[in-house]
């Protein structure tokens, strides 16, 4: 790529001089960048750039990127080789004060078969693969393995977490009828999404920045989907490229894609493309965040920071808005999408349309006036508006308001799905699948393996359920199977009271 | 205005003699005052001033007091100059021994972005405001940052406090419904509250004796409301007179007050015109509230400061009736005041009349019959009587009820509300505006700053809670936006069983 | 008494022979009394008294009765006077291996204001009455002073402590809808109960052994009721005789008293002509407890004792129905005691007759067909049948049900009302009056200021609420104060199955 | 039996040689098996057959197994006696570095009444049997007083425990509404089950693996319920053989018998002639569990054995459906079983056929249609399908929608019910009676003696309830007794969506 210039060396205080918004150089894994024209595209925002400007970044870089994603700078960005000593081995960070141990740290303490532990069972100690018996237990250990920033921002939620708790609540509240004395000896979960074949009812919900919780991030990934033969939709965040993320799977395996439509349509058309040429299948167009939602946990995590970095002499920032990962991620989403750029991101990418994030029976009947193929309800995993209504309240929303539009597109649903049987559930209510989010981000601090681990469980759990309730194949269930009185009460039948036509009464003195 | 006797010396022994209720002065920054008239109407109750009678009661005055309120005895009730060795500086006190350290002994341990402590996470030090994201973590921040007895004053509820918890738990429980794909790039949330601009839906509910928490006390909030365009309420009891707040703020700063009708209706009917002639906008009279409310934190901190003192020797009271702040403060209060009282609170003050504390439909009708020009939907943030209704139970109440006093009135609520998302909730459902008070208190905990860094907060909330429901404007809210269904099986519809007509049999025997 | 043989001494041998089931003496404050015939009609049960057999049992006696009762036994059964060197000087009873310090033992902890404490507020210590605020605290304290034998008896429930719980949870529920600008200036809430006159509408409901708690028991309620204006309902199980108690207030105070019929009616005919005689007012037949419920607290106390017994070679108790107190004390209780009893027991006191436990719509109605005076909803405080309805349910499914019997009779209530809005609550919807049990046995560990206080307390609750209601008389209040709705659908409207008629189908084979 | 071959010794080295799945010997209580044919058999599953392959295998099997029970081996399966100096101790077994200490040892801690201990209340006792009041106090003890393996065996229920939590929450939500004023002298609660006598309306459900907690199992499980007078239903997987139990209780004592049908059809014909020829009374066919629940406490303490069994250097387990006994025992189940199956059970037993496991109405009217005897209404204690409704939620379904079933057939219950009053609940609404499974269990810490122990607290604690309910034979038992409205809006009324016609509509592109 950068052959022309690779004679040329640049001293690391000639790097230092270009240290400002106007001038800004960054040494990564020994090649100096300028990334001046790049700090308000930055989808992690400008700030964490300048804090690097005129350094060696390469390991805040490797922290959340993939080692090839720079390459994606233009050529003529690339101003040389940093002369150093020993150039692969990263100099001090200008963070390194605040840095928490890299994940490879952590993990170093995990028990492994082979490296026996004095104390096997200590509170500290990450469990072997073995030991996880199903998803909740994912979470307990990722909060132990990962690195309180990655925590954070994985598992992080709106505000006072109520829309986040409801989501898993409401799906518990379901209750089962199973019937008995049917043959169960064979059991077939095989279902088709968006028609394409998946060995089992759920794909993976997107999820940014998989690196923070194992350097193989959305690699792992999309290697563990393929051995399970399921789905993975990729996040417009992910820490590789889409290229590498789909060269780690095979060419049968089938790719969706997370859309947040940028502010500068040409960056999303140009993304349509790259996209639809790498093979993938299908547009998820994220509709339930034109902003970030406020995950206080995260800012916290990111002000915790901030103060300490102020109190030892630095800045004293006065940001308003927040700087938690995920606020800083959404700041170059377009807020003015609205039905109508539907046809032209459909158009543009030549795939199947999915509205991820349709909340309300209302906006159901829209996507089927707008032809989508399908919607996916969702609310952001309670990050986006939190007191937003659970998932599976909005999918008792349709079936009451609006049942027609399961005739007219696929209908998936996440939030809260842990367990085989909450799969289930949903299935019977009329979901085509359901997507898993939060879960296999946490499987990754066993790699690869991990998100087969977490696979299998679910699958083996799913099989246990559809054999215990009775039936064989996933055209079985039916609503007859669920008990839903425990919360359908909840289920709006829309609107109940009209607008008021306030009359500001002018003060009779 | 004193000026005649300031040549006038009085030692300290002559001041000890005027001890008793027939005949009782105090000092107060070197001023000796004859308080003996005064005794009775004292809004802080007779007992506290007794306590001091004879003494230098500087310390004691300044914790709740403004300097300058004491100015508004009648001159000749000043007696002269106390002859002293350091005139200003304070003696002890007579409850020198049960104080608490000064507010501002305790914000000393406040850290600061220029100080650096040296362990900045350790538990008792109250965090740099830039850690403050959302209302609830003041309260936290609060509880340290007080003394007690202002902290038990400020949070304290009427008995069990349930009213109090369910203000806030039916508010959470209130689904929003997002719509998505609108364009929400321009969001304005501007709204008039009786014809005022204020550049948001909430305005900041009246509070008492505001210095208790910080000294600038009812002058930082009305500084901080002004610089962000929203509307305070002064309170009855705030520490500093009407015109030193009103005087904090630029002419055209708009304020309501909050009026506690006196027994002594004169006083009222001169304290309506002090309020006109300081250019307030709006007479909120409280209505929920003849009598206090019984707040047993409140009262129990009191208690504790009696019996510590009976234990060490002092007189052994046996006040039936509590002695709280909030008690001592409520026994000036009419409790003969009725509806047609409140032509004569017009004409005597010529502004708007607010009714502060309407907990039913029925009575959101009378006061439209009565020409009011809003209503106050408020159970005094849960502190007057237990087991109330939840205020947002009484807007739906209304919705149901009788959706037509939306056109003839205003209507405000507070009570729970400390999230953006909380404020969209009430106004989507009907009101005008919500009043927040609670969190405005513990705002001051940061002074005049922590006034704007709180309103900014709920701005910014708002805002994001506005785009993630799809709307731009207040007036696109609406209760379509809002599932109720959670609550509203607690919605009255009035009038459901017959008084009884009890026939008091006589026994057969 | 038993001058006649006053002269005659007994030594202490000669007492321990009499010391079986068939020949069993007595001592008790120096006097021997032959308790052969007695021991099957003990109310306590046989074994206590078994356990003393031959011996001095002074210390057992006065822990739980008055002097005075054991001078009911006729006079052919005292034997004469002990011989000892110090009469007077109870002996080591023979339980003391395991009795706890006597109350009197536990008040001597408690902080008065005359004897300074050196840490007053360390968490054993009884803190001043003036610190009791409310009923609740009441129990904290009596929990503290009490020994863990009366506490046991006093505060346990039937088996789960569900009834109990809900009892107190669903008076809670109820809300208050206050009315608002009423001139509330005067309020009285004095009541006709019965015909007779109560300073308020609340009365103390029978409760069994205040001499546990304090040593002027029953007395000391007699005497703090009289000076505050209301009434004690006498429980068929005090400490102390009827004419003590009776005696201990002025001859114009009514007193109510609570009948167990004993299974040997004569016994019943006698206590009631006794009852009468005394010029007690009315009597509450007791009908939810034809037996004992299961106290496990309480049982549990008594196991405690019996197996630290068994375990130093004392006997190895089986009994398998349980030896609380609770248990012990109804063993005499009639079984069979119906409907039609009730006329006789009309006759036989001449007194108005109330049936305390009434728990269904269905007895209601028979109530008023009997011609009974008065109904108590009552569930014995939770201590009869564990999974009753809440006492407040039933006061609502009457109003449902049949409205017409508050015409007929007069319909009080116990069983969770511990506030002064709790009491209004239950006016509102219909009851006379509401009786208020254990937080008057715990005021006990004050003694007769206790139950002024606590009265005062509950009065001065009830008068804060009513005027925060906007009522000035009880006679004002009425349903449409009270929203109902988040219990009324727990509320029966009678039998919705028809019982089934099983088939015991015969097996086919 | 074996007498042929008693004169052949093995020696250690010859058994340690048939180690392998093709060549399989054990030693047990001396005698040397060949159990090659018999590995993929055993009901507890192969593995833990391996692991005690060509080994000393006697403390592995005492732990679950009577000694009898190895005899049922066919006879040339026996190979010898085992030549060890002292044959009858058990050599150390493969496991013995994970194996807890025998119940036998941990019940070595029991206080008892002749053996003082020096702190008889320390946490860690056993109390005597006389300390247990009720069904819960059993559970406390037993998870002291059991292996961690026993306890989690015991105790687990499937995945997030919901249902096995909600079977007990909606009993205890069932509100009783008591009469009064009835003659309740004479009790009786004696029962017709399947036409036999019972002295209660509850039996013994039936629970696997009794010697876990005590040597003497199920046979104590015999004499005790025989004592009592109440029939025991015995589990498939019980520890001793059905002879040993049936024999352990007089002729007349009648026994039921849990089936479930192998996979291999003509094991479960031999085994129903077997229980006919017992004298079994009837067939509880499970329905309820096709293939095992996850239990993951259950699995968890497996888990834990074999992580540290691979940690030490053995086998990396990579079983990913679970290896709790529950787990093992499930593997020769019949997946493939239907309602046209129960005819060949029935005519091959000659016995009355009850259905373990009915969930729906649906199910209890095919039940009535197939021509069952009973049906046990039963989610298996919460152990199969997580998220199944409660128990006493489908007894409430099938009053509501086909009451007409129990005309047809008797209908039995089991899950959360621990009290007397619990069973009574159950029985006015329509059963004939109540499975107690779990209670009976943790019981036998104190062998026959804890059965029976606490088959007199049921039967007290019902007889109570009747009386205090006012009722005094089961017959009067009815549903206006009860009041279920807290729970009854979660009863279904049936299908209330119809299954969605999915059109996988072809993507537009």
């Amino acid at each position: 790529m950068a052959e022309a210039q690779e004679t040329q060396l640049i001293t690391l205080s000639e790097l230092n001089r270009h240290n400002s918004p106007q001038d800004c150089w960054i040494a990564v894994h020994s090649k100096v960048w300028d990334i001046t024209h790049f700090i308000r595209e930055h989808p992690g925002g400008p700030s964490v750039l300048l804090k690097c400007a005129g350094t060696n970044a390469t390991a805040s870089f490797d922290e959340v990127h993939a080692p090839d994603i720079i390459e994606e700078l233009p050529k003529d960005k690339f101003k040389g080789f940093l002369e150093q000593p020993s150039p692969d081995t990263p100099a001090t960070p200008p963070d390194s004060e605040v840095s928490s141990p890299p994940p490879s740290e952590k993990r170093s303490q995990m028990a492994s078969s082979v490296d026996v532990p004095a104390q096997p069972e200590e509170e500290d100690v990450i469990p072997p693969m073995e030991a996880v018996l199903a998803a909740p237990d994912l979470a307990v250990i990722a909060k132990k393995a990962l690195t309180p920033k990655a925590w954070a921002f994985y598992s992080s939620a709106a505000t006072d977490l109520i829309t986040y708790g409801k989501n898993k609540e409401l799906v518990q509240r379901l209750m089962i009828r199973p019937r008995v004395l049917r043959n169960v000896k064979d059991v077939s979960f095989e279902r088709d999404i968006l028609g394409f074949k998946s060995r089992a009812p759920f794909f993976i919900s997107p999820t940014a920045m998989a690196r923070l919780a194992h350097p193989d991030g959305e690699l792992a990934v999309a290697r563990g989907a393929s051995n399970e033969g399921i789905i993975q939709c990729i996040s417009s965040n992910a820490s590789y490229t889409l290229k590498s993320i789909v060269n780690a799977a095979p060419p049968e395996q089938p790719f969706f894609f997370q859309l947040y439509v940028n502010s500068e349509r040409q960056k999303t058309a140009d993304l349509l493309r790259t996209v639809r040429d790498l093979g993938i299948k299908a547009i998820f167009v994220t509709v339930d965040a034109p902003v970030p939602g406020k995950r206080e946990a995260d800012e916290r995590a990111a002000q915790a920071i901030k103060i300490r970095s102020a109190i030892s002499g630095g800045e004293s920032s006065k940001d308003k808005k927040g700087s938690g990962l995920g606020r800083l991620m959404a700041q170059y989403i377009e807020k003015a999408l609205t039905w109508d750029d539907l046809e032209w991101i459909r158009e543009t990418s030549g795939l199947p349309i999915v509205l991820k994030g349709v909340q309300t029976a209302e906006d159901a009947k829209l996507a089927v006036k707008y032809g989508v193929d399908a919607i996916m309800l969702s609310n952001h995993g309670g990050r986006s508006l939190d007191g937003a209504q659970a998932s599976i309240l909005v999918l008792l929303e349709l079936r009451k308001n609006c049942p027609e539009v399961f005739e007219s597109l696929e209908v998936y649903i996440d939030g809260g799905f842990e367990r085989g049987s909450d799969i289930l559930k949903a299935i019977c209510l009329g979901a085509t699948a359901v997507g898993v989010g939060r879960p296999y981000l946490y499987s990754l601090v066993y790699g690869q393996d991990g998100v087969e681990h977490l696979t299998q469980i679910l699958k083996d759990e799913l099989e246990v359920s559809m054999r215990l309730c009775g039936i064989t194949s996933l055209d079985q269930a039916n609503p007859s199977l669920i008990n839903t009185l425990d919360i359908e009460h909840l289920v709006t039948s829309g609107d109940r009271f009209e607008p008021i036509s306030r009359m500001h009464r002018l003060s009779k003195l």
